[in-house]
């Protein structure tokens, strides 16, 4: 690791994870943190599942949302990919000084909105306040409780032949706020940052061999399929031609320099499910809205261990890292 | 309430309330949130208790502690304070670009420490980087869960007579942060920052009629003593002669025009406890090395209802109003 922290370890990628991996989980020692899921499945409380994410977006409001419905949709969906039911958030503010109180109340109401919505409640929080110059406007960080309902999801259910499937078009999330950021093209795209609980739980009560759910936010698809697989006897092909990407999501990478794959979603879910499956849960997404672009957009492999390769449309093979630097700071 | 957040909002004292009362407690509308304690007790899963909160002390590292041990002991002593045991904690970073990774890995190694010390597993956790000018250095929040042993605590406990016991000398931490901020006495005053589970298990496995317990952080013991009574039909007197105060701490604050009671501590119980059961609640106390200089300093009264009163040396009565303004910020 370098000697100082640059904005590449916030990115969600490489560098994030050898902070997590070499730092983090050596110090804190215990299978929870180890299993480096969204969520943790509490040792010798089984049925709670527990997540955190602090929420620095900027800016603060952008089209489809703002901080504060990111950060109820943010913690929710972590839980809710562990197979659990959200039930409770804690809430903590920090404040710039000179933060108008309007803004405050705006972020407050779409916080209640939000939390309403997906069914949690909030039972706690924190407020501090830093001087001018010391924050940027305002911080969030929310904790979330959930009841797990379905176990035995993670990335180590994987197998050959599983199918991967994406709910929607990907990319839109990062795209609307790094358009907000820029001035450019305001409105046109708008994040998709959504609660995902109705979904995962519409495609878990199927009875489907479910191996896997995500929500691929920080780093985008190509990071979160890269953690599946990287380190293990398997790797995913993707098929470029399969996902779904918004035509103006499409120009905007394309003017910004970004690739969607690697943008950010805040109300997208993957989902590996057993090959026999598949139709069944794609199905079943397609009549919810929040899944009605679902997609089947790749394979799992034994041919490419550890790897993350793409059936690009012209037809070569491409393979796909995980995030490297800071695609996009402060997109969440 | 102003039209832009000051500091003041951030205080522990009363901006902090009102932030609290006029725009949080009415929007999240639940019993756990308009309890106001420490930590929530959650509905309908009622051993769990869940608390959180965020720190931007500053400096990072001062005599006797750093962000890291207050990012535990913090979170950690809202549990014990409401009768539970600690068992889980979350931790997530918000680092300003170009934090030396020496500066993280300390305080990474400061957190273990203390996590072990008070039997809690960090299991989930989060990192954002902000730009440089966007932070400063580190904020960290925690969140917590417990499972509640000692139910039924809280200030609606309280009766006439009661005894008003705090475990040690009032003051350290906010004293030691200032001045390692202001540069001066370096050293001479040490933060009184520690996990407070095993004191507390002392006195609730006593058996004592206790009413209610609370570590008396930002705004200090007289924010503190007046949460308990506001709006209620009873007072609090204290006796200034007996509230222990370190010396340096005395001279300390009258050299920066504070005044103790209202510095935040981070590692002191305030207990209210039946009089006929306050002799023996100390003498365990002392047993202990947290507990050894508690002390009786006051006594619950039906003479000032919702009212703090000291009375001081001189013999005088004072009213102690709940911290105003920003006396201390950054505290914690």
């Amino acid at each position: 690791m370098e000697e100082i922290i640059t904005l590449d370890y916030g990115s969600g990628g490489k560098k994030t994870s050898r902070l997590i991996e070499e730092l983090l989980v050596p110090a804190f020692q215990n299978p929870a943190l180890a299993a480096l899921g969204d969520g943790a499945i509490l040792p010798g409380a089984e049925k709670l599942v527990f997540s955190t994410d602090s929420f620095v977006v900027d800016p603060l409001f952008f089209p489809g949302g703002d901080i504060g419905k990111l950060s109820v949709c943010g913690t929710v969906n972590d839980l809710s990919v562990c197979g659990a039911e959200p039930k409770f958030l804690s809430l903590s503010f920090i404040i710039e000084e000179g933060l108008p109180m309007e803004t405050l109340k705006q972020v407050v109401a779409s916080i209640r909105t939000q939390a309403e919505k997906a069914g949690v409640q909030i039972v706690t929080g924190d407020t501090k306040v830093v001087e001018k110059g010391r924050g940027d406007g305002l911080y969030i960080n929310t904790a979330g409780i959930g009841f797990l309902k379905y176990p035995g999801l993670g990335p180590e259910n994987l197998r050959e032949g599983d199918r991967v499937l994406v709910s929607g078009t990907v990319g839109d999330h990062g795209t609307a706020v790094m358009l907000a950021r820029s001035g450019m093209m305001r409105g046109e795209i708008s994040s998709d940052c959504a609660a995902l609980g109705g979904l995962c739980e519409t495609i878990l009560s199927t009875g489907a061999r479910v191996r896997v759910l995500r929500d691929p936010t920080r780093g985008g698809v190509a990071t979160t399929l890269n953690e599946f697989v990287e380190g293990t006897a398997l790797g995913i092909e993707l098929e470029e031609e399969q996902i779904p990407v918004r035509p103006q999501v499409r120009a905007a990478c394309d003017m910004l320099g970004l690739e969607p794959l690697y943008c950010a979603n805040e109300g997208k879910l993957l989902a590996v499910v057993a090959a026999e499956d598949a139709e069944k849960v794609l199905a079943a997404m397609r009549q919810t809205e929040a899944g009605k672009d679902a997609a089947e957009i790749g394979v799992v492999t034994a041919a490419r261990p550890g790897k993350l390769v793409m059936r690009t449309i012209p037809g070569g093979r491409r393979i796909l890292q995980k995030l490297a630097g800071a695609q996009l700071p402060r997109i969440c």
